[in-house]
């Protein structure tokens, strides 16, 4: 984990800066963010606290702002563009991409987003809108329009006369698509084939003709599956007659991936996927008060369990100094299998046709691990209290509870799909929930049958 | 989450060998394996159940194996070759890029891997060293050494004529490498620009001089976070005299960001990164039962806790039924802080200069939280139980509870990167640790000291 020359010199830049304006060197500055790349200066703004980071927005060339922009994290990104006036705003629109624009434009607030889409030009407002008109999450969503387009008949060296006649290339293009009259895609030609064909070779004769396209309408989440499990770099998006509307590429599939691997680990802990390290306190607490809340619910529920005993804790005092150690033990086994079945629900692994032999697996693991731990925390409270009694019922208990754990954790989150809740957000709490009550119920109930006169 | 086309067709396919298999019809398998694109069968292999994806690996063309372990994540792939005969294994390995061979070879055991190696052909076995001497999870590890490089002398034209001659270009090749005569990279040249260059312009004229490098020896986490902070789909690797070494593209460093973005959520729920979801039930209980044991040491630990208040507890069998809820609240509310902090120490975004500002942030938020959950407590308690001194009590301990979560949640994870521990590893362990010992102590001491005479 040896910090390297890049960290640290973005590392040194941000001291700099943080340094500088401190000061009130503000002219310094400016001078500073001008001279990064526009990655450079979002990562500035990403790891500044949410005051400062309105002063160093302030001190950005505003010709540079949308290239920022198009660089930042959605709820830092959204802090911003809600402070800014709305003609300001749509001048910073004017060069970004499409998938970029209408990201951004979806986190305005309604009436601003009135303002900014009237006080962009003419081109730009269509763009804007019909990027607008495909769903939020969906290949339409995320894919760009500068594509470079070609006919059947044509040759390479008109392709290539035609090539430097015009002089530019968009940027990552990997690809050239290949059309028919009425604009229906039919056909691919990569860039470095041109490269090796000769230049009396027609498009026809180059072409791919089974190249795989994208729906329009497919779940961002289904295009990253696919551009991961075959190493594309770029893809074509088309309508249902398989007309051609854009191209999807890497760099914004990378941005999906991400996301999604850290939806999981977010939600799971209670936090909004997109939570600003350095968001302000206030904002923090409110959005992590509702998780706080779920689990004041849950640990109220647990509680009237025990309540349900309280006549056999009163004489037992015992009881109570190892009433938590079943309920524990169920959670950490509980969240394994539930964790390792979100992720192979997310990769795709888990399917109908392996569903029943992955719950019977977990049971059995429950039972494997049920076993050790019951024998061994049967010893250590046997030895530490001098009751082989307590040892067995609490050996008992655990058991029950990692049968329990494994049964929950390899189900909840195949019942929520089904229900359509994400079991990233709400199966921990559920789980947790379940594996207490089992485990209270067991050890106290247990106890009670057999120690109670 | 609709489940689309793809997915549904990839859950049909698996329903369908798994039918054909339990029917015994396995030449009609094999028939259908050998129509799949390898990363299809790939993730066949990574669906099914361990034993049954011993069978399937036989009836895989063994002119595909190569392929298909390319594509396999670790876990899986290890268990295959291990079953392989080495020749065999040197076999599939042939036609493998260099950075996948490498690090397959890392998974084998000792004896294996000089067979294996024997076994390869001289030009495969001087390949094979040569990855494996760089270190794992650094740049040369993960680089392929297909680079097309180009002298800064010649013309549009003779690159071409020299391109159509050879036939062929590397899959995913979007820039050459421009190297001097002692080989040291002096610019690249983006396959785009070839196109749109007149046919006497030099590779000089052309060449973008200042494109960045990557050190052969920056870890692989580091790499990624420039193609993502950048969105390159491919880089030169150089030594530290500027020798062109090979190039990294992105397919390679999405596996990377994936891998990088599930470790943590594996790690904080105790599993091994590449634990694969259809292992054998022995090696997954093997695996976990680690975490369980940690955290059977932890659960006794806070049992202590509570049985150094035996006497209150045997007197007021309220404090019993009650105790569990304070540490449960600190547990979330740290896990929240502390899956913040790895999150945004992964991205790069916690430095040195915004530690301080992040640690006061939270133990606020911390602060803010006890306050509310101390009010809510307080009133439920005092409602429920009919007493007004518990339910401050309990509020006391929420209040200090709270505090150590957004304490010890903030600077947990930064000690343990200082004492190079992995924190998304043992991070979650010792907060809960803490929350635990912290929750008791205050909720049982405080009312030892004025509830007992």
């Amino acid at each position: 984990m040896a910090e390297t020359f890049e960290s640290q010199s973005s590392y040194q830049q941000l001291q700099a800066i943080n340094d500088a304006l401190s000061s009130g060197m503000y002219v310094h500055v400016r001078k500073m963010l001008h001279h990064m790349p526009a990655p450079d200066v979002a990562f500035m703004l990403e790891s500044t606290p949410a005051k400062t980071r309105a002063v160093l927005w302030q001190l950005i060339d505003p010709e540079f702002h949308g290239d920022v922009l198009e660089e930042l994290s959605e709820d830092v990104r959204n802090g911003i563009i809600r402070q800014m006036m709305p003609e300001k705003l749509a001048g910073a629109l004017e060069d970004m991409d499409t998938d970029d624009l209408a990201e951004l434009l979806r986190g305005l607030p309604d009436a601003i987003f009135q303002q900014v889409l009237q006080s962009m030009d003419e081109q730009d407002r269509v763009r804007a809108e019909q990027a607008l008109s495909f769903g939020e999450g969906t290949a339409g969503f995320i894919m760009n329009t500068d594509t470079i387009t070609l006919r059947p008949e044509v040759t390479v060296d008109v392709i290539l006369r035609y090539l430097r006649l015009k002089g530019e290339i968009p940027e990552d293009t990997d690809a050239f698509y290949v059309v028919n009259r009425h604009d229906k895609l039919i056909g691919i030609v990569p860039v470095i084939r041109l490269l090796t064909a000769t230049s009396d070779m027609t498009v026809e004769e180059l072409m791919d003709e089974d190249a795989e396209t994208i729906p329009v309408d497919m779940p961002e989440g289904e295009v990253a599956k696919l551009f991961e499990r075959y190493n594309w770099i770029s893809a074509p998006v088309v309508d249902a007659e398989d007309h051609l509307l854009g191209r999807i590429t890497i760099d914004d599939v990378v941005d999906i991936i991400r996301e999604e691997a850290e939806h999981s680990m977010m939600s799971m802990a209670g936090l909004d996927d997109e939570e600003d390290t350095f968001a302000p306190v206030m904002k923090s607490t409110g959005r992590r008060s509702i998780w706080l809340g779920v689990n004041l619910v849950t640990a109220l529920l647990a509680a009237m369990v025990s309540d349900m005993f309280e006549e056999t804790l009163s004489q037992l005092a015992v009881l109570a100094i190892l009433n938590t150690i079943v309920p524990s033990m169920g959670g950490v086994a509980g969240n394994q299998t539930l964790t390792l079945v979100i992720r192979g629900m997310a990769l795709g692994h888990v399917s109908p046709s392996n569903r029943r032999w992955l719950i019977s697996k977990e049971l059995a693991v429950g039972a494997l691990n049920g076993i050790i731990w019951a024998v061994l925390i049967a010893g250590v409270v046997a030895l530490w209290k001098q009751d082989l009694a307590l040892g067995g019922i609490i050996a008992f208990a655990m058991m029950i509870n990692m049968l329990a754990a494994g049964l929950s954790g390899a189900t909840l989150p195949l019942l929520m799909k089904k229900m359509k809740i994400d079991p990233a957000l709400a199966g921990s709490v559920i789980l947790t929930t379940i594996t207490d009550v089992v485990g209270i119920f067991a050890f106290l109930g247990t106890a009670t049958l057999l120690l109670m006169p």
